[in-house]
C-alpha cells in the first residue's frame, strides 16, 4: 500500500511539471491527478484549497529544488563565471531532451499571476527572490562587493530567463549559449577587477 | 454606425491587452468581447477560426507595433547602445505606469504555448525573429559584423525579456534598471571595438 505521503508527493511532482510545460490557467486539476496516477477524492484531500493551493506548494517545491541545483554548481565549480556558464549549458541540454519542453518551473506561471492572483506572483517572487540570494552569496564569495554582486546576479537571472523564453519559443538553444558566454565574460571581468584590486 | 473594421479592431485590441497582462488560457472570450464593447455575435463573423485566430492576429499586431517601436528607437538615438538603454528604461516607466500590468505582449502566451498550441508558438517565434532582426540591422548600421550583432540582439533581447517577468513578479523595475547599464555597456564594447579598428 503507498503511504499517504506518497500520493501527496506524486501530485505535486504531476502539478510541478505541467504548470512548467504548459501554465497554470491551460492545466486542468483532472490532468494532474491524473499523471500523478492519484484517485479524484484524493486531490482535496491533501489540498483542501484545491488548485490554487496546489500551485503555489508546487511551485515553492519547485524553486526549492532548483536553488539546490544552483548551489551545487557553484560548489563545483572553479570560479563563479564558470557556474554561470554551466546553467544556460545545462538548461539547454535540458530543454533539448524535454523537445523544448522544460524550461523555468516558475517563470509561465508567474507572466499569467502577476497581475490576476496574488497567491501565486507571491510564491513566484519568493522563488525569484531565493535564487538571487543565492547567487549575490556566490558571487560574493568569489570576493564581489554585495552592490555589484546583486545587480549581476539580477542581470544573469534575467538573461537566463528571458533566454529559456526565446530558446522555447524558436525551439532552438541559440539564445541560451549565446548568452552563456556573454554573461560569464561579465561575471569574469567583475571578479578580474576585484583581483586586480587585491594585487600589491 | 461604427464601420465592421472598428468592431474588428476593438475586438484584436482588446484580445491583445488581455493576452499581454494574464497570458492566453486564463482570458476567457468573454471578456475580450465585453472589453472591446462590441457584440457576442460580431466574434465569430470576424473570426470565424475562434479563441485561436483571434489569439494569432492580436499576437502578430502587437509584434508589428513593438517592432515599429524598436525602429523608431534605433531612428532617435545616437547609437546603438543607447537604443538599448532605452528600451529598457522605457519598459520600466511603462510597467510602473501600468502598476507592473503592461509587460512584453508575446512572452506569456509564447511560454504557455510553446509545447501545447503550435499555431500560438509560431507566430510567437515569428515576432521574436521580427525583432531580432531589426536588432541585428540596427545593431550592423552601427558596424558591428553580422555574426556578432545577431549573437548581441539575442542576447539583449533575452535579457529584456527576462528583466521584464522578474520585474513584474517581484513588483520592482530593478531587473530591467540594472541589466539596461550592462547590456547598454556590452553593446558600447562591441561597437568601440570596431571604431578601434576603423582607425588608421
Amino acid at each position: 500500500m503507498p503511504r499517504n505521503s506518497d500520493t501527496r508527493d506524486r501530485i505535486l511532482e504531476a502539478g510541478a511539471g505541467l504548470f512548467r510545460r504548459q501554465g497554470y490557467e491551460g492545466t486542468a486539476l483532472k490532468e494532474i491527478v491524473d499523471r500523478g496516477g492519484a484517485p479524484w477524492g484524493s486531490l482535496y484531500h491533501f489540498f483542501p484549497g484545491g488548485k490554487q493551493e496546489l500551485g503555489v506548494l508546487a511551485l515553492r517545491r519547485s524553486g526549492e529544488r532548483y536553488r539546490g541545483l544552483l548551489e551545487l554548481v557553484f560548489e563545483r565549480s572553479a570560479e563563479p563565471s564558470e557556474a554561470f556558464r554551466q546553467f544556460f549549458v545545462l538548461s539547454a541540454a535540458a530543454l533539448e531532451a524535454s523537445d523544448f519542453a522544460d524550461g523555468c518551473p516558475i517563470a509561465a506561471v508567474a507572466l499569467e499571476a502577476a497581475n490576476t492572483t496574488e497567491a501565486l506572483r507571491l510564491v513566484c517572487a519568493e522563488v525569484f527572490e531565493s535564487w538571487l540570494t543565492t547567487l549575490t552569496e556566490a558571487l560574493r564569495d568569489g570576493g564581489i562587493e554585495r552592490t555589484v554582486a546583486r545587480r549581476l546576479a539580477v542581470f544573469g537571472l534575467s538573461t537566463f530567463e528571458g533566454a529559456i523564453t526565446l530558446s522555447r519559443t524558436l525551439r532552438n538553444t541559440e539564445p541560451l549559449t549565446d548568452s552563456a558566454e556573454i554573461v560569464a565574460g561579465i561575471v569574469r571581468s567583475a571578479i578580474d577587477e576585484v583581483d586586480g584590486k587585491r594585487r600589491p
